[in-house]
């Protein structure tokens, strides 16, 4: 904890204030326009981005991350408040800190109990699915506020504006940094100039609604935002505990995915390590004080780290000095926010989530691994279909199903011996020498309750072979070479196999069990006194006993 | 479909008359007790015993299944319809039927597009704790029918019946045959005996309420039997679809485990092979055809499939002929069936559960991995406090959970060559030769996206470690010799991988890639175009070729 302030040197400190200035720029707008598309009035936005990035300083592990308000997850709260509260009333302010308070101590704990392997319940391509189609649901909800109405009944002023931003944002991000480069202005500088585009479009849309006084004319502003800092004070329902339960779980694992992603691809760069454990301690105490600070759920902004990173931020006191922008900006007269039209904010919003559409992992998951690209679609499919929500769980049942679905399908090898050596090589590839009674079966999978059946149903296919072909089969050897960890389940299986091959005659061996597994095979007594075959440490002790045994048998004749 | 009819042989007649003969006398009070722990009219239970054994029988893969109502899944049948219509109303009947219908459509589905695999998504000890948790869940919700009234007001002639008939099956079931073989009868015939015995014990209470008259008096009868066949008839509910889809997909994803495991088992004994998708096809058949002919879903019943099979029964006959035995029962008049008593009724059903509670699982699971044991307990635990639809959900996500918690701790080894050999092992477990600014990586395990994380955590350690010693890294080789697979969050990470380590001047070279892996990496343009190293056929090439680049950079100082 803050081990970044005891190693802090003075000549962090310019890049640390210069990010921390950036980012304020960035997180006024954006922070209000995430509060709008949680349903919750804009200065909710403002109060989430003072508490929880100073928090997430003292508690979290990496040193770029720019905690506060973010799109996906700001959608989930105003999905999961829709049927609870009317939009931007007070128990919707409530109910939303709540469920920062809930997703808080979800992660928290999380972290206490160092569930951090939890990150591997999604899938890359499965959680760019997801991104996608929460971006095209937030984009979609952004273009009643762009054109000032709903299509069919357009707002003039209010479209004009929303427009013109969007085409300025958008020949920003596509081609300033070319034009400014080309008219001499150094790279990085160009590059600076491209990310504040925004604040600049909307700081001349504001002035533009100012000069002309289109507020009364219809088009919509932010409003009056109330001067002064948020109360430090715990409000909570009693009676909603229950329905905001699981929302606030599905909230506290994509908060969790989100940073983690965020952190880890900025660290990568830096050399640094994120300890998933502590980005939860990190994360959860950010969201406690978010809904004591009348704020909602806040998470790691990939965005918005990477502009805090290429900024120059050193360490998470870039993070506290806009902290302590936002409330000096609280606490001068606010009035000039107050004009900020809703149609630019709108266009911001709508070409920032465009921006996380992601066709590159499809393509890559295309050619790859077809089930991938197939988990990846069905996740934007369920998250436009079902909702966000259902999108997560979606996305987590896919990911785990690609997992079973290739458990399920083992690879099983009948090996014979390479003649003259002790190597042991699949029959189908290689030429090597068998025994016509045994059965050397190479297992290439952990034995867990996903491929059992497949070991089982591959090892009855091939005696079902043999016997049609008229080969007595008198010993199965199984080579566990490549079996790292054999569960319960597996266990029971390796017993049913025992069982089932002595009643057709046959004995089961075992051979090259892991030490570790060999462990676990005699602490349960089951296998021990079971197995009617015996234990070989080697293959090749395996082959030669049984071609012994042969000879043996035909003098015995 | 229908083999087993063509290579029928009049020897198997015997075996399979009897043995429908037996497991009807079993199948009649025990499917009208399943219908009313389902919250259905008891006819109802004896309908779902006449065309979906006859449905199984054309589809299904397994000889000897009796397939009809069970106990767990008409619990979910009650659980899911108790918010939905009244117990034993007009639209509880339709519901019931909807939902057999839809999970048939489901199984049916299933099977067409060779779902089978899914049985892989709960381990045994979660399913066996789900068991446990549903025997209990059960129990409990015939106390009050045993007694004739909840515990603080019990109906005295009613606990009489329920307490003497529980403690008669209790002495059947577990003192009977050794009475029976020390008092000179042969032991099948003991055996058979045993089995009779609820039957015996519920027709000598239908007697005694019949005889004293009973039902007048306060004993609560299973009341009158419509005589005569039900109507096949489609009859569903319009608005009901969406409520009941999800209960209905989790009703087929247990219909589809029990069944599968009362096949198999019996399966191993009998040296047959179940082929799933053939399963889920006949389970889709036989659940279609309860829900056009007045029943409710089913699936094959461990028990009574064990009867069966130690009855005699060789091919579906057996089943044929039992429910061609219920539809006589239901053509002669049915008033014997009317008197029987449900105290009786519950006495069988509680200790039928109670036997289903499985300590023995836990004992294994316990011995072998405790992550398994603290799954089955909290599966338990999750059915009896969140309900058992609930308890199906946390069971599919603790069997996975355990999946991806050992997934995130995969086993890697930094490698050396032994001596004068070509063999590399363990630096940790063997005196091994290294190279002073090379690191061997073994990793023992498929990469995909439960495990990346953890191997980069790792790779990044290993490189803190040996820098903080003051090694300098130049060539950092990954060997394959265990992937076997790779999915697209893999592929990312080896680029990310790449991308850090060369930024840190460190080269990524990949050893003993296995071919198919190889092929994917190759078609991914990723991976050719970016890697910082080679890729070499063996860790002995890989060693020679670093080996040598060391001499003559030695030289060339």
């Amino acid at each position: 904890m803050l081990t970044w302030l005891r190693h802090y040197r003075r000549e962090m400190l310019a890049g640390d204030i210069g990010a921390g200035i950036i980012v304020t720029l960035m997180l006024i707008p954006q922070s209000m326009a995430y509060a709008l598309i949680a349903g919750l009035p804009p200065v909710t936005g403002l109060y989430a981005s003072i508490l929880p990035p100073v928090a997430y300083a003292l508690f979290g592990s990496s040193m770029v991350q720019s905690v506060g308000p973010m799109a996906i997850t700001s959608l989930m709260i105003g999905s999961s408040l829709a049927t609870l509260a009317p939009s931007g009333s007070g128990l919707s302010i409530v109910l939303a800190g709540q469920m920062a308070l809930l997703s808080g101590v979800i992660l928290f704990l999380s972290g206490v109990f160092r569930l951090g392997f939890v990150a591997g319940f999604l899938s890359r391509p499965v959680m760019s699915g997801f991104t996608s189609g929460a971006a095209l649901l937030i984009a979609e909800g952004q273009i009643k506020s762009l054109l000032g109405g709903p299509l069919a009944a357009i707002h003039l002023p209010s479209a004009v504006i929303g427009l013109t931003s969007l085409l300025a944002l958008w020949l920003a991000k596509n081609h300033l940094v070319r034009g400014l480069t080309a008219a001499g202005v150094a790279k990085r500088v160009a590059e600076m100039l491209a990310k504040l585009a925004p604040v600049m479009v909307l700081v001349a849309a504001t002035a533009a609604v100012a000069v002309f006084d289109l507020a009364p004319a219809g088009v919509q502003i932010v409003g009056e935002i109330p001067s002064g800092l948020p109360a430090i004070a715990l409000a909570v329902s009693g009676e909603h505990w229950r329905p905001l339960l699981m929302p606030s779980l599905l909230i506290a694992f994509m908060i969790f995915l989100s940073s983690q992603s965020a952190a880890q691809s900025l660290a990568h760069r830096r050399g640094e390590r994120i300890v998933s454990n502590r980005e939860l301690l990190g994360l959860g105490a950010a969201n406690l004080a978010s809904g004591v600070s009348g704020g909602f759920a806040v998470t790691g902004s990939i965005s918005r780290s990477a502009v805090n990173y290429a900024a120059g931020a050193n360490t998470p006191l870039a993070s506290v000095v806009s902290a302590g922008l936002i409330v000096l900006a609280l606490l001068v007269p606010t009035t000039w926010i107050s004009w900020l039209p809703l149609p630019a904010l709108a266009a911001t919003i709508i070409l920032a989530v465009l921006g996380m559409i992601d066709l590159a992992t499809l393509q890559v998951a295309w050619r790859h691994d077809r089930s991938d690209a197939a988990a990846l679609l069905a996740t934007t499919a369920g998250v436009l279909l079902l909702g966000v929500e259902q999108g997560v769980i979606l996305g987590v049942v896919l990911s785990l199903a690609t997992v079973i679905w290739r458990a399920s399908r083992p690879h099983i090898a009948v090996i014979g011996r390479i003649p003259g050596s002790e190597h042991f090589r699949n029959v189908e590839r290689h030429q090597v020498e068998t025994l016509p009674e045994v059965l050397l079966l190479r297992i290439d999978a952990d034995l867990f309750f996903g491929n059992v059946d497949a070991v089982i149903d591959h090892l009855e296919h091939l005696l079902k072979e043999r016997a049609a072909e008229g080969r007595v089969t008198r010993d199965v050897a199984l080579v566990m070479s490549a079996v790292s960890s054999i569960d319960t389940t597996g266990l029971y299986v390796l017993n049913e196999i025992n069982g089932s091959l002595q009643e057709q005659g046959i004995k089961l061996h075992l051979t090259e069990v892991k030490g570790p597994v060999m462990d676990r095979l005699q602490r349960s007594t089951l296998l021990k006194q079971r197995l009617s075959g015996q234990v070989f440490l080697s293959t090749a002790d395996a082959f030669s006993h049984f071609a012994e045994q042969a000879v043996q048998e035909t003098w015995s004749i």
